[in-house]
């Protein structure tokens, strides 16, 4: 094991046994470098990795020795090595899709499930009014159109789901772009997601998860099979 | 952004336009600093990032400028921001076995859709076996039950599926084993846990992806229920 790696185990054991925990400071690069034994080089190296997957945040501007602080950001680490990954190509587009429907397919259920008077779809209801005004450009609309997804999703209230699916955002943005540019009537097809989003919604509000479920399976597989998406990827 | 953020994005971009691809070696640190006009521990700090999140492998015992190479390992970089997360204590246990669950049933489905007599089960039957061994203590059932788990998975053949799921191997781990250690009659369990074992490997070998699915969701949450970590962490 390297230096920097040694770091991030002891890291990851005092964030396992409490010792560091949620919101607190971490001591200065300098502190740290001296508790582990280690060169301060090798500490800095340990708490980028730790940055990029969202464990702790260092303040900008600050020094070395202000300490990193530990948040916890599942979605911002999960993110960055997702689109890493499909950056560098060799994750096919078809598991993205499949992956997502899985997740989402089980998060409206799950919403339908848990609805109540007290949830909240304000910004749900917003967002698909948006997606109706008229003279949307394509890549508004996806903007739109992954903001309600992810609102969906977040009623399911589970915090794992939520954070691999936003790290997948910039996977799936990618995709439902490219299936929107293929697609000769824009208007027409628009038209279609408008309708499949309102009929999932409503099924959320009547607590019919199996309907729910469905219908987002369907809208998530037909939105690749009809764009030609399928058969370009496959 | 910061520097060591600037070079990352670079190197995302490189990768995205191909103009790196798998199996390459990057140039070493001194000519990469020169190239982005950065120095060079800022370089070596993005590429700690990129091999913490198994974009890139750097071989041990050669020296900074050897270069990293471009690997594709989704699994390992997913896989260490999970266990980060679930080690700082801020994902509940429910969220882990509601996300493994819905991903592994879809899995489950997939596999028996996909079943054909080209399909290896040597493995899965082998775990089977080993499982129904007299004398296994709970922790080498745990092992086992896991690698049964995960070559089941692997028939589905979708790498992001199965990256998510091998990230969560040791949270899955972990509540299992807190399960196991719970439970009176351990000799009770094991034999249920293999039945339904048998039953899911059965439902994918007929082809029967919603028998498979609805067995996989059962076996899932049962042992949550049937253990009494549902209750002890609601």
């Amino acid at each position: 094991m390297r230096t920097h790696e040694r770091v991030l185990a002891q890291i990851e054991d005092k964030l396992r046994t409490g010792e560091w925990s949620l919101g607190e400071r971490l001591p200065g690069e300098r502190a740290l470098a001296e508790q582990m034994g280690v060169s301060r080089p090798s500490v800095r190296e340990a708490v980028r990795v730790l940055e990029a997957m969202g464990i702790v945040r260092t303040a900008v501007g600050s020094g070395p020795d202000a300490g990193a602080t530990v948040v916890d950001r599942p979605a911002a680490g999960l993110g960055a090595a997702v689109r890493l990954h499909v950056a560098s190509g060799t994750l096919p587009v078809s598991d993205v899709v499949a992956t997502r429907a899985a997740l989402e397919t089980w998060a409206v259920g799950q919403a339908a499930a848990r609805f109540d008077v007290e949830t909240d779809l304000t910004e749900a209801q917003r967002l698909l009014d948006e997606m109706t005004a008229p003279g949307l450009t394509a890549a508004e609309f996806v903007a739109l159109d992954q903001q309600f997804h992810l609102t969906l999703v977040q009623l399911a209230g589970n915090q794992l789901v939520e954070a691999i699916l936003g790290g997948l955002r910039t996977a799936i943005g990618h995709y439902v772009t490219a299936g929107v540019e293929r697609i000769e009537s824009w208007d027409a097809l628009c038209a279609t997601l408008c309708r499949e989003h309102q009929g999932i919604l409503a099924a959320v509000v009547e607590g019919d998860a199996v309907g729910a479920e469905r219908l987002a399976h369907d809208h998530i597989w037909g939105f690749y099979e009809q764009t030609g998406l399928a058969s370009e990827f496959s």
